[in-house]
């Protein structure tokens, strides 16, 4: 299946909000999704006709919330089973998101966190276990972590990166405002609230 | 001019890390940028001609940094002068972005924080004035503030969000877990991390 960038991450958005939805089983049209994401309706209906669903998700009356979404994460590599994650470099940032809500009712489960200051590890709370940096290589792996939100300081970045494709995680989430060169084997994102601010800028320029 | 949104925010990521060269002038190839950025060089100079730039930005042996970044800036409504933004809410990822590096050598300039807690504001030290978020409706014009960073507790996403809407902010960046439904008049883009892991997944799955 060939999705291109945008669309895997409109269906992966729309998937999330449509588990966040109480009423799970109440039919959604495109209409409403547009509502409630920004997005055109004809994007919207394009992105799911591009993936191969079972009937039963769309009735006249709209799309099965619940139907909808497991068939979007099916289809984009998703079975039941939740991906784990980790947080590399608990300052300010790091140690922030190990308090997001946003995992509740998504596919991703956040199951570490990890800093190179042993003090820092044995002050910080939270919910899930911290360990020193050095524990990754034999951590990683026996919790089964696929993804790693990236948060050390930015002269780290590269570094803690290579070390992490080395500990055999898939995907890495680039909070730091240094650029990581592509690793072979790894997908790396990075978010930077500088770039967010100019895609939104250039889109004001160009209405 | 027409950009799509994904063209629009890899030239402003591409502006930015041209910034961050050091060697302004020295001419750098598709190529380059290619392994700087990880997309395709054939990506990037499709981008790139999508603008209409000043011959001088294009040697033979590469484009100049400067030149490219600042036609880059031009093309997408910047002048010389930076734009202000804010970050609205001080909880952990909030006060986290206070201290975000990335802002230097960027168009973006951060000029404040605002918070409703305002024995927060007091305790809080920042590099920039923090405000009570009574009084955005006096400092955000005043300011010149173009740009929000908002980071409140879900619950409060929406109507803190029209309330920036009112205030006169153009844009804003959600970085709370909640979707902000579309306002008349403003850019909304929502950073999601489990979003972000999502379309990381997708490709890892596509390929």
């Amino acid at each position: 299946m060939a999705l291109s960038k945008p669309s895997a991450e409109r269906l992966s958005r729309l998937a999330h909000l449509l588990e966040q939805r109480h009423d799970r089983h109440t039919p959604v049209s495109s209409t409403e999704l547009e509502r409630l994401t920004g997005w055109p309706s004809h994007t919207i209906r394009k992105d799911i006709s591009a993936l191969s669903l079972p009937e039963t998700v769309s009735t006249t009356a709209g799309y099965d919330s619940h139907l909808l979404a497991t068939a979007i994460r099916q289809s984009l590599g998703f079975g039941e089973e939740t991906q784990n994650c980790c947080i590399v470099g608990l300052g300010r940032l790091g140690s922030a998101f190990l308090e997001y809500t946003g995992f509740t009712d998504s596919p991703f489960t956040l199951c570490a966190g990890f800093d190179s200051n042993v003090n820092r590890i044995e002050i910080l709370k939270a919910s899930v276990p911290l360990f020193p940096t050095f524990k990754m290589k034999e951590i990683i792996p026996r919790l089964a972590i696929r993804y790693a939100i990236l948060c050390v300081p930015p002269e780290q970045a590269q570094n803690t990166a290579l070390r992490l494709a080395d500990c055999g995680v898939a995907g890495i989430v680039n909070f730091t405002p240094a650029i990581v060169r592509p690793i072979e084997g790894v997908e790396i994102e990075q978010v930077s609230i500088v770039d967010v601010l100019g895609g939104l800028a250039a889109r004001l320029a160009a209405t």
